[in-house]
């Protein structure tokens, strides 16, 4: 029988993780919870998703609006054996799922401390088998994580500097800005650095945010001090024997974020969306034998979405080889764009 | 056994209308021509495309790269039976189409004087049962048509003033602007005002255009002085009598464009695209029992898409019903959003 | 001695309001009031203005980033003749206006019935001499009154649609959105309908309004149905005899919107700043003799600043022909870019 | 008597030196010369230079649209002593020049090997006395010297890695994007590091570059390794005691580059503009006692406006001591903004 998971919170990463866990065959989703009956609620319903207000008082609102609900969060996490937190931070829903007795992943707004354990797929499956709680970091790191790690492995890292360029909201958001402007965080390093070293803990990495007016993906420029010499060609090939980095190059045309996207597109990507990280070919240089310089993309919205399905399989035990479950996750949402 | 499309032109609109095609069962995607040999050609080929150079000159820029073509482009056109011309405007590729014999669609770029006939499937589809060449009016004209034949239809209308605010360009695209400005378009009526009456000649249309910086979207005001009294639901009960109309409401929290095409993405529509227009609902107003106001969005990429595969259809003769040819379309691209 | 004035309010219309009463020769500024030390509260500051704090429980925040207040907003109102209120809408100081028996004014941000009194300098100067409280009714408001009046007075309106294309936020501001998108406001009519009938009470007005991703001006597509035939030419004229029009031509390259605030800066102008509603000349046209269309550019942060100099001389009856209170205002500012 | 001079090329660039120029007691502007007569050459006219089109060819266009013109680019070449160079890039009039026998500066849209000889004020004025032609590094390169030459000075500098996330075109353009996009330059280093290295040729540095939809700023991250232990506060301290470099503050509200352009609009600078480089004073850590980081904004179209006049002194030998053509431009042009 599938494992039973719920989805408590179905905004931008909530309804991603649950067609990735539906799309899965090992897994199912028993219902998703919601605060406001708005359009996203009902292409929920519209789906076949359980739909559950995400609590007494929610439910006449969804009522109100015609929008069926199979109880309240409480019931769901009853019935279930993990929920996948993806409330806006500090939800505090902690103590509920504790009270249930169930297992829960928590996305990257929350800190580490939440659960002292912070998750990717590639680098610590092994040590969350088994696990009731876990941390997915946010987009941003996680895309950091997924060139360093490679790196780190064969070539040895001394200090990384990323200047992380990012996208001011999402696209399906109108209200954020700024329109005409770019916004440094002043505060150094910012978040992504330690949160980086959450999951590779002896990295010695520092982050820099700069937010701009765009709403599709986030680019990083990263500067990395090697250990051992590296040219560009053989920094490409240790990427490519990892998942989850694809490549594209400016001479087919890809100058900026805008063409990734259509990539993303022209592959009928559910949602258009591209879970690996983008990493462009003719962008990565070295330069004096040890220091390398590459750009990267991230979509925002998507590329945590694969780690939260192998983050369920390592809690629940489903899978205890993450090479496995990661090809498995892969395979179902059609990762895997030749570079 | 299935008619042969050639799809020439492989941009926006072309590689949708290859996707549509592909979709149907009574016609196939003989090829696709292509002058460069960039990302989308690539994602072509691994689409299952069979992939033709424009010209003799264009395969060794294709070869270069390592893109297979499976010839020119004459030799496409030669063995197919009708051409979706989906090329820059004013390509001047018809002699070559009368030359080898087939039948051809063109798209709104170019004027109704190239084919003296141009296409709605809701309002003309039995008047180009059998023509030899047809055009396809722009994604606004045929936005505008949409939801004015019906208005003309039902309560006669007097005379239309449409504002268009216009997307400055494509989400794929990064060099044009503005970035920070609203331009108009000085020139009145806009182009679109009389491109709509080469389908409804007798409609007193003025329209005005105004361009600015967003991707995702047209979005329509539109002011309608009907002959008949109406009421805002009397409006929207006709609207659901056709197709290719879809509805959406600020109150389910669809602010602006960003949520309509973020439905397009819940749905998993091929492309995140919407083939509908979209109306809000709670943004259509009668004023002195006559006078309409209303806001509807077009996404410009993809509303004209089963309109060519429906001109296809009448074109040769595969179905005399065009009720039913848009049916057949309509279902295959899972168009049906309900309101 | 020249008038007493104090500025309640410091932000986009208040810092200019400040700025245009410094240059007048029959009024000073006596003092600000804002409620943060913020940069702009240093900037005023370093300008000469006396900075008083909002209240008592602002002060401290003052002193703390070291910026002297002079006192509080109490102590201000005391000592003048009349109080430009630019504080966000439904602040709520009438009655501390009354309590210390100042005049005052305020902006468009308030309903009419707080004054039942709403002022544009060339319609009616006249009915305010004297008056206590007035309001001048916002940007948009404004910038329609200005070229609609001129055409009431010479060839009757029967109605008028206005769709104002309105910038979402000010260049100063980085917080709000929308980045890629168009938000329709589905109430109709916008507040600017009624607002301009607050003003011009038997206009036949329908307006209109969609937010677009721009910081720098609004554009106005404006419909009229004339009650006597006109020519391009002869609207041109009319206008030309009324103050605070200028005009612009895509002819000379002013395409967008860009280009007028680009004017404005080359004019030298005080922070860049665009009094006068811009109206494209190769824009203006007149379709079957009465239907006017035409498109004007309104600088949302400055346009109403003269006219709150002209009602500050209209209550305090400082002059008591409006067209010279205009003209001297004018002048002051550097209004008068031919066309 | 003033010196002579002329401006070739009045867009961007070309107005801000003229204007600069006639705000010195020791120049005078000769004349402009321009290829199109559009809204800026009628401004031109209207604030009293003689304008010249820039060739024969050009002087009809001028005519039939009603700008007189004094003469033809030739003619005021020969009457002047220098000749400000504000075309773009590889116009190619230095033979021109070279035969009126004229000094002359170009921009740094020209390559350093055309004048062998980078000017920036506070580095090498007194190198550049008496020289025949001089460059002015772009506006990224200046803002980039003004900053590390200090740094370099006091500390010694081992490395420089600087992102640049560039705005994309200019406030008063509204034809190039992107505008929801992110587009690297994927060439690196970009050409501002040898560009910094052609005033400072003994700097180790890495420049690259990030195009972003924006018009208003340039946005600097750099990553400085000192040689010499510092702290943020020294680090401020050197800097203080350089001219045209201003500071703000995220605690005063100064959160983006909107609200850095606002205060320059604020101070009622000439076009709002912005000669310094605004430094966050908020955004400047030391980590590690030697790993700098900060933020930096440039107003590309005003920062080497102050540089040309300087120039043009240092050619003309107008002033021999750099420091005091700097007190004397600055003094000019309002700069000294207190942080």
């Amino acid at each position: 029988m599938p494992a039973q998971i719920a989805i408590n919170g179905y905004g931008t990463i909530g309804k991603r993780v649950a067609d990735a866990v539906a799309a899965q065959d090992d897994m199912r989703v028993a219902g998703i919870a919601k605060t406001k009956p708005d359009f996203e609620a009902k292409l929920a319903v519209r789906k076949g998703y359980s739909v559950y207000a995400a609590n007494r008082d929610a439910v006449a609102k969804f009522e109100k609006v015609g929008v069926r609900t199979a109880g309240v969060l409480e019931d769901l996490v009853k019935g279930v054996d993990l929920v996948v937190d993806c409330t806006p931070e500090e939800s505090g829903y902690k103590p509920l799922y504790e009270k249930a007795g169930v297992k829960a992943i928590w996305q990257g707004g929350e800190e580490h401390a939440l659960t002292n354990l912070s998750f990717n797929a590639a680098v610590n499956y092994a040590d969350c088998i088994g696990a009731s709680f876990v941390r997915v970091p946010s987009c941003n790191t996680t895309g950091l994580i997924r060139t360093l790690y490679p790196l780190d492995a064969h070539f040895g890292i001394d200090r990384v500097v990323a200047v992380m360029v990012r996208r001011a909201t999402d696209p399906g958001d109108s209200k954020k800005g700024p329109i005409n402007a770019i916004e440094p965080e002043l505060e150094m390093p910012s978040h992504h650095g330690p949160d980086v070293q959450s999951v590779l803990p002896n990295l010695n990495i520092h982050t820099i945010a700069v937010k701009v007016p765009t709403t599709i993906m986030h680019l990083h420029t990263v500067t990395v001090d090697l250990k051992k010499p590296a040219t560009g060609d053989a920094v490409l090939d240790v990427w490519k024997r990892f998942p989850r980095i694809t490549f594209v190059a400016g001479g087919d045309g890809v100058k900026s974020t805008a063409q990734i996207m259509e990539i993303a597109r022209d592959l009928s990507r559910n949602r258009a969306d591209l879970y690996e990280i983008a990493v462009w070919k003719d962008g990565v240089h070295v330069v004096d034998r040890t220091r390398l310089y590459y750009f990267q993309a991230v979509h925002q919205e998507s590329d945590v979405v694969p780690e939260n399905v192998d983050a369920i399989r390592a809690l629940l035990e489903l899978e205890r080889d993450g090479r496995k479950s990661m090809e498995k996750t892969d395979r179902s949402l059609g990762i895997g764009l030749a570079g």
